[in-house]
């Protein structure tokens, strides 16, 4: 029987909009979603002018997530978009949702979820309410090492969990925060855009949904130690939290915009009675497993050693990090632009046949130099 | 104006192949083709079941090559398959691409390109004479630190090149190789299916491409020590090549598929009279830079430090390996079998809204306890 | 001029103290010290044992400190001792260094300097009153690259410090923690005998002198969460430190003794307006220097663009690890096994003179295989 | 029973002698020599005030060898100095370890034996004639963790060997030999003073000698690629070796002193039917242990799953590289310039009492936030 596509919708994610392009080609890659329509721009001519690009069927291309929910409802069910993607600015998350989810449609949504706890606790009662999917798109917890902790530590390979510790440092604050004029404008650190954080609510709560999702604990309580830096900076730029997990468990979350020449360095140590895990966003095909009184061993993605959550999580053989589908898609992008005769391609853009052709030569005058006695053989 | 994308075709590919999804993501990466046919199986009911399950239109789906080519030029220009994607057994790439070319199509293949250099000088040819784009898909020439070393060696940063070395070793003949019996299983191991080499073949022609493509250099001549291991195995498993470049520059490549516990393990360094680079396939968002002199430097993804071809190449901000589409599409993956009821998804599959409200609980949280004077504050 | 050297002596540091051996060689390696006496053992039979091993006079070797100290200051003062070495047990540290610098003599003390801060006031009053030279020796501070960073930092070269965080994990308690018996019996937890601190008092001290010396700033006040692990245990064996440092500066200090699997993991980072620093004791031969806008670079010890401080800290060429002088010691040993005669050496404890045949006989076949255009060379 | 020391005597290694300071430290690491006499110097008034500030016997200093032959020999069995260290100029060695062994002293030569296998032989010949113990100098073979991976490889637990490469690559000669008056000004290419090599003479032997020292095969023939890079210049500055070892299992062994911005980067990976080896000696405590289906391993130097050889060869607890000493050594160093009241010392060459008052005010604030309730507590 033939498996069928489930139909996409997309509010946002419209022409320069890099997020938007994360999510459809994440899309794509299971082959389990097919992009039908959406609201894509607040300007609605350019909303159709990019759908005109996806090759999209415009009748399906809407001016506003009310008119996408008004005309979806009104299709028949087999028809109907199934689940929708909101990819527009943070303050919008918690009304678009709410209509999506009270219309009936599974949803998307990047993170962060609503400005407010109690928004989304109120999306969280929708959620349950109207039997919806809802999956909220805190990427780090898709990579195979992640899960592969998780896995493990569920199954008290480590045995009780007696520390954690998650970093989340990065700098790109810095050369923008030191200048009044030019802080002032920087849209996360706005409270109207940004709500009450800028450090916490962008990336340190990734770490503490790292910490819940890998150990399956829950943080209690906190104590934390923010820092704006100036004065006339009303958000936070730089904090460390302590926490005190179930079981009296002890943990602290390290965050910071103004840690310089930081790029996107997340971590996560969780230690136990019997061993201990480190993992790093940055170098995440590697998963640091300590177990005590032996050396200390290196997971990597795609070895049978996995356990199944993190095997299926990875289409690539061992060694190929998971990045070698954008450096095809790099490869299909030059050949695109060969083929569209564009000019100023870079050189090296895409291998051609005489990289066919080298190659093929290097294989025969290498066979033929060991055969004959390991002598020099030229290359033509 | 619309920029419309590029109809592609696709040969091979169906069910159950890997590289098949490789080629079809890669494709959607840039949002510049659009899969529209193709002859995806020798088994042509399979084919079509698979093609239904993309969603295609059933009528651009062929028994074969020569259907394909047939019908494919007899429609209109401006709906005709543009380029077609040749990702069949290595030994049909070059009849194949050879009818192809000739019958006007843009051509991706898959490596090697053919199975003997005449084969390869023939495609050439006949790219040039029927002008057509052929891109042969060495994949590690996608990466952006292998572009920014490519183009920093073209602006003359390390001086002349004195020293090239290149390894490819991998492990995973080991397993199977000391048995006699399964060893003459193994496809790559014969010659009928996998040419005059294994090693060489497969992964060491990377390596000499990764030289050509980084240095601009050719490759002369070679003096090679290539090892089948057993008497009774005819092709290489292993093997070191010495090279000698234009201007008499020295240079050695190591490959191996007998390198026990090495997974994909290809690794660059080029020595020049001012400096130096070193690059790794398993950690490939690290470009190492050695300046005479001075301390060296580590290029990284996405940073405004690299030049225009290596910024263009990537997709993501500093710090974010490329990986994260495959991460998020991971999530992607776990949300199709909530949103198909599919059964046995694993905890943790994709985020839900629980995990959003914890997010926000915990940004409340944290942002209270720092307000009231670093005081513990409990998350509900 | 004839340098003279300075007469060394030791408290405590006898047979089977590895403390006492560090020092030992720590003070041969400038070749600046003379050992020439101490009170080695509170068995005095066993110190002039001792002692006799080293060759010492044993008109040197006193019974005790006050022993020590009466017939040291009966000596000539171009005889006398002019600095001793305290490597007793931690809670004898203060007596010994109060008498000994009261009679004049210069000190190096093992860390911890006293049980109390009272206790260290008192011996830092005394200091300055008696006018000698006293030395703690908290080991990190003595690497190159540390010295490095600390004078970088001194220029001026990362701006302004805004963000410190210095981390402490060991996973040694690990083992005996979770066991009420074992644990009872561990000195390190026995406040009689540690103090008011275990994790703290050993490791975490050692990341807050990291800090100061590297920086420069003072802590001027600490909030902290420190966990004994079970009730029954008096002493901490982790715990995270909030600080605030002089000019509203905000840091961190993680430390752990639970951490199961670290070994030593001393770390510190150091961010501020303009670059920022990260050093590791486990690879202490890498200084990571973020420098906003820029690639990072990574500084290694003995190279030229280090400062003073740094090269005159290095005594062995770039690219060789301080440790090699441990390498060649344990060469030294199996030679000093082999001399003696002793039986079950192991076999490849050093290099014999075979290996130096065996040497030239590699040059001499590689130097003809390659002049003789590159042919297969034997060797004999 | 004491232990006696054994008498040690050193031909050169004076005044400046950076080779000489390396072996009188590792000659005291173990406790096990003392320095007794030699003949430091060619010029014997410096050699005199040499000895006379490592507080030597000036009756055991001598003229040259001729002279300290003769006079050792007219000494007492019980006073003569059993074991000699050459530390000469290369070209000496030879006829010096000759007359030593001739004269029934040890030796401890360092590297290269000689200049020629010729010379070599001769030496091996005596030494057995003579029956002295004599060792070489190849330091590396000193690390613990070679010393695992040659004890781990004799047990078979990496199986039958099938491909060995090894790696020593520098770039000391780059910023030198450019220039051809500058280079012809460099003694290691100078074939009166290296011999007939320099690339492959000075560091490939190394290589080659970790090769059999870890795998106990032997090199059976050798084809090499060497290159001296400019048609004036004698000697190798760069070479690539393959090797055929034993029973036909292939090896490389590459060797550069023009691999611009690399500093001593030896390496050496043995992969056999059930696993692999890698070792750097830029990062010596960490050995790779790849086992085939399962994740690989690193072991670290002082941890009880080493073996004994590898423990014994260790002096630090686990997670402290062996640097550690060097650190130590560095305090210890600037303490003696205290000591003596020098002028122009670094500040922060040695902590001081004030260091110790701060840390035991750390540590009790740190304990009193954390009893009083995790508040803030100041240091004073």
């Amino acid at each position: 029987m033939v498996k069928k596509k489930i139909r996409m919708g997309m509010i946002g994610g419209g022409h320069g909009s890099f997020i938007g392009i994360l999510h459809r080609v994440a899309a794509y890659m299971g082959e389990d979603y097919n992009l039908v329509g959406g609201a894509f721009d607040f300007d609605y001519d350019r909303a159709k002018l990019f759908a005109e690009e996806l090759e999209l069927d415009l009748s399906r291309v809407y001016e506003n997530i009310d008119v996408f929910i008004e005309k979806e409802l009104a299709l028949d069910k087999d028809t109907r978009i199934e689940v929708v993607v909101i990819v527009t600015p943070n303050f919008l998350h918690y009304s678009m949702a709410k209509k999506l989810i009270e219309a009936g449609f599974n949803v998307i949504c990047e993170k962060p979820v609503t400005t407010t706890s109690a928004e989304a606790l109120d999306l969280e009662a929708l959620v349950e309410k109207n039997k919806v999917v809802f999956a909220l798109t805190h990427t780090y917890t898709g990579y195979p090492m992640v899960r592969q902790m998780k896995t493990m530590i569920a199954k008290g390979i480590i045995g009780k969990i007696q520390k954690i510790d998650a970093q989340y440092y990065q700098g790109w604050i810095n050369p923008v925060i030191h200048d009044k004029n030019e802080r002032s404008k920087v849209w996360r650190l706005d409270p109207a855009k940004a709500g009450i954080s800028s450090c916490m609510g962008d990336i340190g709560v990734h770490a503490f949904n790292m910490i819940e999702y890998t150990t399956g604990m829950k943080v209690k309580k906190v104590l934390s130690d923010l820092s704006t830096l100036y004065e006339d900076n009303a958000l936070d730029v730089d904090g460390t939290v302590l926490l005190r997990m179930n079981d009296d468990v002890r943990g602290v979350i390290r965050s910071s915009q103004i840690a310089t020449g930081e790029e996107n360095n997340l971590q996560i140590a969780v230690y136990g009675t019997k061993g201990g895990f480190k993992w790093e966003q940055e170098n995440p095909n590697y998963l640091y497993y300590f177990k005590e009184g032996e050396p200390y061993q290196v997971l990597k993605p795609g070895n049978p050693y996995n356990g199944d959550f993190a095997q299926e999580s990875t289409k690539m053989a061992p060694g190929h990090p998971e990045g070698i589908f954008d450096s095809m898609g790099n490869i299909y992008k030059g050949t695109a632009r060969a083929i569209r005769k564009e000019s100023n391609i870079h050189e090296g853009s895409f291998p051609t046949i005489n990289d066919g052709v080298r190659g093929m030569q290097f294989i025969e005058a290498t066979v033929a130099s060991s055969q004959n006695g390991n002598v020099w053989t030229e290359i033509s």
